[in-house]
């Protein structure tokens, strides 16, 4: 746990000074102010959190991380466990959708494994952070011990730690784990106080058949396993999962080392839940590319006060809205760095 | 005329068997079939407009049009008539908001002028197609006459096929003018039927007096006009603007030549009207980049059946959400050109 509190202690606020000076920016720059809503507010945000009033992105990074759930035997998703392992060397190999919007973005995809349910080949793009093979069933018991809920969190942090040297001027958060939307719906539930049903939705594409059990298997682990609201690392425990543990970590890293966290869709976002349930200074660091398709990342926004960047009907994960939502980050810098201010282009300004 | 009819009776219907084989390639990439939402049908979209089930986008052109207003003289914008110019030159120079977002998406930006009220100094990215020093004052008269509204359309035709040798693949719309929220909330008032204060809105940043005043003369141009909601050239000339008729002739000219035609915020989206107007069969070749902050904005995407691909609160206009729309574009075309397929990458489909 050191190493989380070492993190939690480590956030600062952001830069207010940064973000006026960003604000007297926008306001002087040739278009009426505030005319690009909220590609301005995401510009201001990043001054912020980066400390700097024209701030660069150069470096990309978008962290994919892997694991899988032992709740799947519960038939509470579409695709088998083994799909996870394979997109793990498909993702390896350059050919999911991760991997096709991280190259038009410009960002390198780290792939980690958390806690997939079989030995992956070596591979020297892949982050070997495994935790155990899946995650004990939760409709049965705790999903991990206690220890594993912070190693998985402590996992996180290490990987963006271990990309510093090499650069991340923004950083997005991804998933993969056949079953992830199951523990999600639980965390969700959980931590915003929401019903189950209502945030819970059909994964990789459920019928309604499959969607009453999974309902009633969430509710039957919430049952079993009491986890405890106020406590983060109990609900991740219980009802968790090791790659959202670890996106939690990669998201408690971000914001101590003030960069900008783009947050993919439900599974990001209740890792999110579990971030900020840790540190409540997480939240001026996120940024929400996209509202999921999963009704429960609705919630979760809301709860957190993100109003999303995109909203495309998109269901993936993998990292592929925030990959989107970098691009948008970059359009709001670019902006901010490159327009001509109403002093410089002669135009006139608003009449009094 | 003949131009535009010409135009018109060239638009073919998309092509199915292109849109099917499309829809086949994104169901057999690996993701659950329709995970990634609007940019899986906006793939189809656009391999049934090119008629490719496989289309490469390399040659992007965002058409931003300039015109001046009459009814300015009536206090309905809250920037003088001035700044057109003088935004025209900063199109020129490479420091307006568009050019930042066109260079980020790689896309090249036509400037033209439509019908700038003063004379602009020659240059060799403007296109003159200059139609009068801005229009007459819809508060009083027609703001222009039927021939001229013609002409503004043909112009627009113009502008697309001057291009078409340099290789157009995608295109996006823009404008520049002020003081042309208010032709735009008029034309959507007569063709959707809305009422003329739903349809209104502050424009570059009018108070609430300000924003009394333009619903009022705009309700007062309508009675004096009369324009007939059949016929688009005739609402065009009695109520409308140069680059608006000019951006629906693109809009025309981008269906008759097969290009996806990415729509900016509330004045394109006049322009749409008037171009779907004169041919519903330029429908399918439309995709609607963002939802502006405008009120009519939205009256026009719901009245087109268009689902804006993104909602940032912008109200520039220039083309800037055009160039954002051409981004997503791109990423679903590669995310149907380069992902890999289940069979290539050996990974396990849906349990049944």
């Amino acid at each position: 746990m050191d190493k989380i509190n070492e993190a939690i202690n480590s956030i600062k606020p952001l830069d207010e000074r940064a973000m006026a000076e960003a604000r007297r920016r926008q306001d002087s720059l040739t278009k009426p102010q505030s005319s690009l809503g909220q590609l301005e507010s995401l510009s201001i945000q990043v001054a912020g959190i980066k400390g700097d009033a024209r701030p660069l992105i150069t470096h990309k990074v978008i962290f994919t991380l892997a694991g899988d759930h032992g709740v799947t035997k519960e038939g509470v998703s579409a695709y088998p466990s083994e799909v996870t392992p394979q997109m793990v060397y498909n993702f390896l190999r350059g050919g999911a959708a991760i991997n096709v919007l991280a190259r038009q973005v410009g960002a390198r995809v780290i792939v980690a494994d958390l806690g997939v349910a079989s030995i992956l080949e070596r591979h020297p793009q892949l982050k070997d952070k495994k935790l155990a093979l899946g995650t004990h069933n939760m409709a049965e018991g705790p999903a991990m011990s206690r220890q594993q809920a912070i190693r998985s969190v402590e996992a996180g942090i290490e990987l963006v730690e271990e990309e510093l040297t090499k650069g991340i001027d923004i950083l997005g958060t991804g998933d993969m784990g056949i079953g992830n939307t199951t523990p999600s719906s639980a965390i969700t539930s959980v931590i915003t106080g929401a019903d189950v049903s209502t945030v819970t939705g059909r994964g990789t594409g459920l019928d309604d058949e499959g969607w009453k059990r999974k309902v009633k298997m969430i509710q039957k682990a919430l049952e079993i396993n009491r986890p405890n609201p106020k406590d983060a690392i109990n609900v991740l425990s219980k009802v968790g999962g090791f790659e959202i543990g670890g996106i939690a970590g990669v998201i408690l890293a971000g914001a101590r080392y003030q960069i900008p966290i783009v947050i993919d869709g439900f599974i990001s976002g209740a890792a999110a839940l579990i971030a900020t349930s840790l540190s409540p200074q997480v939240k001026p660091y996120l940024i929400a590319s996209h509202q999921s398709v999963e009704p429960g990342h609705k919630i979760i926004l809301e709860h957190l006060g993100l109003k999303p960047l995109l909203n495309l009907d998109l269901r993936l994960g993998e990292g592929t809205g925030a990959a989107l939502g970098i691009f948008l980050v970059e359009a709001s810098l670019n902006i901010l760095n490159e327009m001509t201010t109403f002093a410089e282009a002669g135009v006139s300004e608003k009449n009094d």
